[in-house]
């Protein structure tokens, strides 16, 4: 028999394994842990925050710590230029409210996850669970995780 | 002969396959275009720019066009969160400066781009020419790039 090391069938092209091998990762392989703020949290405290944990994307919870909202750079940075006062401002009077907010969850493809992101136009989207009383936040994922995956998928592993 | 339509002889596994046309990508296919300012405007017209272009990061020219430094999104939060004038406030007092901008060039692999963002901790890197005055901006790549590429490898081509 000749020697079959090196051949292999498939019926596809590499660029269809390479497609297929990304199509099958989940959001839970690369989502990253979630940073929450209550709804009656000042902006104030929500940029400080942003600043003190260094991510982008701040999910707003309410007393039971179900999803009600999400805070971006982009909207504390459009409320500092208001001459409110941020220390009283409420960060739910700013935020993005459900059921406005995208979401997904962590058994959902990373690829949908990254669609969602770029359509959106947004730099997170919180990962959830959802149970009787509401939306649980369990992860954030990002663009930043978007970009570890692509050079993941390359064989730089670095997680 | 017996057909050879389905057999390819690599002897490579499909994930180095995917490695290897991840690994060839360059900056120059994904990169967007750049929205620079000049190091004299305000940190007001900073941000203004930022919202009206839709981006989280700005690019520094001096007189000549040549790239001194960059402001994030992140940079201008702080900056507005002092109590200073932000429409008399110099957008070069509070730019990252040359030479300690990430910066990259559109012969540059993807996946090296991608590394830098992820090292620095940063959203874009400026796509730089270098010339005998200095380096001219000549685009930006950014984790929402790096984002779309990741979707596209899947086949789903949006561009």
């Amino acid at each position: 028999a000749r020697p079959r090391v090196g051949y292999f069938f498939t019926g596809k092209t590499g660029n269809e394994l390479l497609a297929d091998k990304l199509k099958k990762i989940t959001v839970a392989e690369y989502q990253s842990i979630p940073i929450v703020i209550k709804e009656n949290d000042s902006v104030y405290d929500a940029i400080s925050t942003m600043f003190l944990e260094d991510v982008g994307t701040l999910f707003v919870i309410d007393e039971a710590a179900l999803l009600t909202g999400v805070v971006s750079r982009k909207d504390l940075l459009r409320a500092s230029l208001g001459n409110q006062d941020l220390a009283s401002l409420p960060v739910n009077i700013i935020m993005t409210r459900m059921p406005n907010v995208a979401i997904c969850k962590k058994d959902d493809y990373l690829l949908d996850a990254a669609s969602k992101l770029i359509e959106k136009q947004i730099d997170g989207l919180p990962v959830v669970d959802q149970t009787p009383e509401g939306l649980q936040v369990v992860g954030r994922i990002t663009k930043s995780n978007m970009t570890k995956a692509l050079v993941e998928l390359a064989g730089n592993r670095r997680r």
